[in-house]
């Protein structure tokens, strides 16, 4: 087992890591739309938070050995339906051709009142990349 | 990696495969109560959605390379756990005598108003089925 | 692959397994805080549930293979995230030095009013335990 930490993605605040590798598989924990190394500054609106969302999961995808084209399945929650066809442009320019399985959850309320979280599973050597 | 793409279930609407498939684990995109090949077609009421959206996963785990005895996971988002009852006993008939692991997430209303969603984690073989 | 059960858990209600093993990975089921061999008991109060739910996935882990130092992932569904902060210092508590990815997600009322519920995936031993 290999854990995984970088300062391209928020440092965790809780009792998590960012990444857990195991088997050749990348256990990415939810990314909130935290900026990595300026953990006080707040995105508005709901395209600057996913943007950064998808950028914090793939950092992590990278600081543990994979890529955006390794990625098997990325499950994102939302506020609020209505903002999914700007999550999945925003996110289709960040994957490229690559497709991975996906699962989009309504939720309430998410922490610090933000309106996207993304998790991820991602392929990736076992040893150190 | 392999990517599943089968007409037994409905085509991806977004930027994702129906299937994943990594180191004999395939990992299935939630899916909705469409119906293959009729993406205008709408079912109404929680049992034939239920009924439709089993049928999908289960579709996809085939077309991946395993079978109903094979899913190891699935996760369940419902948007009223009142329904809950109705799920597991169409569940059960199509799972048969294999109970994976299970999780049920009620949610806030999901993509064009249906009432469950279901997505998978089924081991298969590795090469192609 | 390997069903789990264990008597350290609660007996599951419904088509699914506690947990299913495959490849040396175990599929945890979303635990809610029901208490083991007491199915009537109610736990009242988020700490007292969220002990429980912790308990119920750990002792999965457990009969699986597993031990808290080889959680892989846990994606834990609260009804109100202002409870967050008490579970993170519960689940500090049980985990120890470790730390798992992890995911947390907002969700509407959990079957039979309860607050919270979590799910696992595990390294493990691939042979019986």
């Amino acid at each position: 087992m290999r854990i995984v930490e970088t300062a391209d993605a928020p440092a965790a605040r809780g009792h998590y890591s960012q990444a857990v590798v195991h088997g050749g598989v990348a256990y990415v924990a939810g990314q909130l739309p935290l900026v990595p190394g300026d953990p006080e500054r707040r995105l508005e609106g709901f395209e600057a938070q996913a943007r950064q969302v998808i950028s914090n999961v793939l950092a992590i995808v990278r600081a543990a050995g994979g890529s955006p084209a390794t990625v098997l399945r990325t499950t994102v929650y939302i506020t609020d339906v209505a903002h999914w066809p700007v999550f999945n442009r925003l996110y289709a320019e960040a994957l490229g051709s690559h497709r991975p399985a996906r699962t989009v959850v309504p939720v309430g309320a998410l922490h610090y009142g933000y309106l996207v979280e993304m998790d991820a599973v991602a392929a990736v050597e076992d040893g150190a990349p």
